[in-house]
C-alpha cells in the first residue's frame, strides 16, 4: 500500500520548512526517499528544492518510480553523482544539504569536484529525527507487524524444548510470520540457547536446547514497510535461583524504563533509568548496549535511548525498550518491547507477556547433547 | 564454519603486499573484515598494519570477535572513529588507506580532524577486487549454495500455475532453501508474473499467475557466507510467438556471453557480447542493466560485467551472466546463471536448465482473476 500522496506532500513540506536556508536537500537513504515520495526501490537520489522535487533513479527502477512517486519529477541517471550535479545546476542551487552518515566519501569527492566550492553542507544530526514521530497510519502498521510476529511466536511456542535446534525454531518462526501476512521478517531472527544467549547478537545455529537453558528469541515482522521488534527469553526446564533473580532484575529494569517514558523526557534519561537500576544490582558491566532505539521504516532508527542522548521524547515516537544482562560463556537475558510514546506515557505494541515463562516439557528425545556447546 | 586461519593469514599478507607504501589499511566493509579475519559480526573496523592487525568492535561483539578472529588483536571501542584514531596513533601510521565507497562523510570528517593532514588516502578501485578470485573452498560453498537453491526450486516447481500468487511461491521457495541447508536466502526472492515480470526488481505481491504469463523467479541461497544467484523465467500456458522469440534471443545472448568468458577477456567485452546481440535484434533499449556481477560473500561484488569495465577476467572469479529484456507494462524475460571462470573458459554452477519451460497445468481454481493487475 502506498502512503497517501497528501501525507508525502506534507512530509516534504515539513522537511523544506526545517531547512529554510538551504536551496536543495539531497536525500540518499532509501527509507527517507520512501517516506517522502512512496518510492520503494533502491539506489536512487531525491533532491528537494524550494519549489521542485526530483527523484533520480537508474534504468532498473524507472517504471517503478513513475508508478510509485507520482508527485516527483522522475529522471534517469547513468552515474548518480552526475545526475545530482546536473539537477543542482539546472536549479542553480547554491547550497545543497546532504546526509553525511549516508553519503560515501567516494561520491562526496565527485560531487565536491563538480559543484561550486562550499555548496555541499552536511545536514545537522537533527535531520535524522525526520521520521521519528509517527502518524496514525504508521503506528497502525507497526502494531499490525507486532501482532503478526506475536501470533507467529505463539504458534511455534510448543517447539521450544530440550533437543530442538536453535535454527529449526528460527526458521519456523520466520515462516509463520510470513504466512501470517508479514511482507518480510524485520531482521534475521535470533534464537540463542544456553551459552549462546550470552551473545547479544548470536546467529541461530545447530545447538540443541538443553534442560536448564535460557532461550533468547529476538524477532520482528514487517508490514507495509514498517517493522516490529521484540525479544522474549524463555527458561527451559530447571531454573536455578541466580537465573531467576537476574531475569527478575532485567524485567524490573525494563518495566522502570517503560514507566519513565513520556513526552518531554530525554532519551538519555530512559537509558539511565534502566542502567542505573542494573548497575546498583552489580550488573552494570553485563548490560553492554543501549536501552533502545526508534522503530519504523528501519528496524533501527532515531531516536536512540542511550547514555548522553539529549533528544526529548515526543508523542508518536515508537521505540524499543530492551535491557539485557550477558554473562559471557554462561548465559544471558534480554527483554524487549516496542513501545509507542503517548501523551500520557507509553503504550506497549508488542503482545507477548514478559513474565518469566518456564517451559517444563519433555525433551523431543533423551537430552544426550545437553552439555554440547556450539555456535553458528 | 570458520575460514582456515592460514587462509586468512594468506589473504592479509596478499593485501599488505598490494599496498606496500601505505602504513595502515582501514577496512570497514563487514564482508572484507570477515574475509580477512573470520569475524562475522557487524559494525567493526579492521586495521591492517605492516606487522600488526587490530580488530575494533563495540561491546556487543567482543566475545564473538575473540572467538572468531583469533589472529587479530581485539580492541573495544565506544565510538568507532576514536578507536581508529587511537590505533593509528599508537602505531604512528603516517598514511591510512581507506575504502572510500564504504566510509561515510560523517566519520571521514571526524577522522580527518583527528589525524595528521594528508594521512587519509582513498584506496584505489582495484582494492575492490580483493575478493574477486575465489579459492577452492569458496567455490565449493557457492556450488553448494547453488545446489540447495536449485533443489528448492525443483521442489516448488509444481506450484507455478495459474491462480497461485507470486508471494506464495516466493515464501515456499525461501522456506525450502532454508530447510535444505541454506543459512539464509541470498536476497529477497523475486517472483514476478505477467506485467510485473517487466520490472527488473519487482517485489512479490498478491498478483495471481494467469494463463499466458511469463513468471520470472530470481533466487539464491547462502552457504557458510557464500551466495548463489540464478534467474529462471517460466511460461505458463499459451506462449505467443513474440514471447517465444524474445525468450530465444535472451537465451542466445546469455549463451554467447558465457561462451565468451575465459581468463584475460575484459569484463566490458562480456557485456558487449550480450548487449550487441540484443541491440541487433532491436532490443538494446529493453536491456536496462549490466550483464552480470561477481558473487561471493556478497551477492553483488566485483567485478561488474558492464559497459566500459576494463578489468580482465581471471580463473577463479565467480560471476553472474544475466541478460534480460523488459517491456514495461507488458512482460519481461531474464535468464541468469552463476558461472566460475576456469582456465579453459567457464563452468556454470547453477543447476537449472535454461531451455524455455512451458508449464501447461490446470489452474488451481477457475482463473477469474486472470486479468487482474497489481503489485506489491
Amino acid at each position: 500500500m502506498r502512503p497517501d500522496p497528501l501525507r508525502c506532500a506534507d512530509r516534504v513540506g515539513r522537511l523544506r520548512s526545517t531547512f529554510p536556508e538551504t536551496d536543495a536537500l539531497l536525500i540518499l537513504n532509501s527509507k527517507n526517499i520512501r517516506y517522502l515520495t512512496g518510492f520503494t526501490g533502491g539506489d536512487g537520489a531525491l533532491m528537494v528544492g524550494r519549489d521542485w522535487l526530483t527523484l533520480l533513479v537508474d534504468g532498473r527502477y524507472l517504471t517503478q518510480a513513475r508508478a510509485e512517486a507520482g508527485d516527483a519529477e522522475i529522471l534517469e541517471f547513468r552515474r548518480r553523482a552526475e545526475g545530482i550535479v546536473e539537477t543542482a545546476r539546472r536549479h542553480a542551487a547554491g547550497s545543497v544539504g546532504f546526509e553525511s552518515s549516508v553519503l560515501s566519501v567516494e561520491e562526496y569527492l565527485k560531487l565536491r569536484e563538480a559543484l561550486p566550492e562550499g555548496s555541499l553542507r552536511p545536514l545537522p544530526d537533527t535531520f535524522q529525527l525526520l521520521r521519528a514521530v509517527k502518524d496514525d497510519d504508521e503506528v497502525d502498521r507497526i502494531r499490525e507487524a507486532a501482532r503478526i510476529a506475536g501470533e507467529a511466536l505463539a504458534a511455534v511456542r510448543g517447539m521450544i524444548r530440550a533437543g530442538v535446534r536453535e535454527r529449526e525454531i528460527a526458521l519456523e518462526l520466520e515462516y509463520r510470520m510470513r504466512r501470517g501476512g508479514a511482507e518480510r521478517v524485520a531482521f534475521e531472527t535470533i534464537v540463542a540457547a544456553g551459552a549462546n544467549s550470552a551473545l547479544p547478537h548470536a546467529t541461530p545455529g545447530n545447538r540443541e536446547i538443553a534442560d536448564g537453558d535460557f532461550v533468547k528469541i529476538d524477532f520482528g515482522a514487517v508490514c507495509d514497510g514498517y517493522h516490529s521488534d521484540e525479544t522474549c527469553t524463555f527458561a527451559v526446564g530447571r531454573v536455578d535461583e541466580r537465573r531467576r533473580d537476574v531475569y527478575g532484575l532485567v524485567r524490573e529494569a525494563h518495566d522502570r524504563a517503560i514507566r519513565a517514558i513520556r513526552p518531554g523526557v530525554s532519551c538519555g534519561e530512559i537509558d539511565r533509568t534502566a542502567r542505573s537500576f542494573l548497575a546498583e544490582a552489580g550488573l552494570g558491566d553485563a548490560f553492554a548496549h543501549g536501552t533502545g532505539h526508534g522503530v519504523g521504516l528501519d528496524v533501527h532508527e532515531m531516536p536512540r535511548l542511550a547514555a548522553g542522548r539529549e533528544e526529548k521524547l515526543r508523542a508518536g515516537m515508537v521505540v524499543t525498550v530492551e535491557p539485557g544482562v550477558y554473562l559471557p560463556g554462561h548465559w544471558g537475558v534480554r527483554i524487549e518491547d516496542t513501545v509507542l510514546v503517548t501523551e500520557g506515557g507509553a503504550e506497549i505494541l508488542t503482545p507477548t507477556s514478559k513474565d518469566l515463562t518456564i517451559i517444563r516439557s519433555r525433551a523431543r528425545r533423551p537430552a544426550r547433547g545437553s552439555q554440547k556447546q556450539g555456535g553458528a
